[in-house]
């Protein structure tokens, strides 16, 4: 879909701080853009989202929870997503399907193509125009964040999980590269910050 | 799945009572069997229909509403449904993927491809052995109901409607003959109990 952007990447690897810098870069040059991220203010989305997250709902199937978060993702794009693209604005989402398929498909081992079947009925023609892929493997990510953090949600999963997770990514990655944006996220905040910029001038969205 | 059998029929033609006076029959000549319905007893099927019935969510998309069935479907299916069957038992469910073919589909005209493709990945290995379908045109429910009646939900929809529900499970019946057990429901009470008493055992299921 026309104008829709995904911001997409591993845990650490500085996703929120880019989408961040990028929102103030496009608010300051006047485009006409809007940011969000699900469930994005979307009342009814926020009320599914909080039945997956209630940790009461331990017994909780994994296919379950990969219908729940489509039915979110159903109606952040029919609240916010869509009323924006049909006002010809810009609309970049942090995470979108390439989550679900890289963490609940790669990551949690739910079946790939029932992940991806699931979501191509939830979202039709809303796929990305282009996903923005923050590439920098977990191990590099780790050590960015300093190593061993005792408070660190990297430090109590097995670290295999986000290796399937990037693993993940850069299948897609490799498998649609019209529509994936690969930038190299290795260097400082600054670069990357410049190489997304100058990707979406070469694309023609800013 | 063998075993499973799901009871299906428009409103207002007795599914309810039939279904009791089946419930006991079984048990007063012993078959180890389960009677349920969705959300049947599982907590967290319950809390996602709990947000599909919430008056407040006037703007729920109809592909949300019928990925959120799907999901308390999944959990249903997860948490009632699988664990009696592995025990050997035969389980009964009042309705189940043909109501949301026949009721979001024909009923609400929501694409019908995508409801029958979401509840397909839904119950995966899980669709009835058999379907119970109860069949009386609306027309007879509506006339067997004694026609006008101001709190009747009846009443409050355009009849058409029913009508749509009717042909859509006409429509799935026709499409599926060895599934399908059509039990015509015009006579009384006793009539039908005895012909779904006499289908079943035809079938090896009593």
């Amino acid at each position: 879909m026309k104008n829709f952007i995904t911001i997409e990447g591993c845990d650490g690897v500085g996703k929120t701080w880019q989408t961040n810098l990028l929102k103030q870069y496009c608010l300051k040059n006047g485009y006409d853009v809007v940011f969000t991220r699900e469930p994005g203010g979307s009342e009814i989305a926020e009320k599914i989202r909080n039945i997956i997250l209630d940790v009461k709902n331990q017994g909780m199937s994994d296919l379950c929870e990969a219908f729940l978060y489509a039915s979110a993702r159903i109606q952040h794009l029919h609240d916010i997503v869509k009323p924006a693209l049909e006002q010809g604005k810009v609309v970049f989402c942090d995470r979108f399907i390439h989550s679900s398929y890289a963490y609940q498909g790669f990551g949690r081992g739910i079946n790939l193509d029932t992940v991806v079947h699931l979501n191509e009925l939830a979202i039709g023609e809303y796929t990305p125009q282009y996903v923005i892929f923050l590439d920098l493997s977990p191990e590099e990510a780790f050590k960015r964040k300093g190593g061993a953090d005792k408070n660190d949600r990297m430090e109590n999963v097995d670290f295999s999980f986000h290796q399937r997770v990037y693993d993940g990514y850069k299948h897609f990655a490799n498998a649609n590269p019209d529509t994936f944006v690969c930038i190299d996220a290795s260097g400082t905040v600054e670069e990357t910050h410049n190489k997304i910029v100058a990707a979406l001038k070469q694309k023609g969205i800013l």
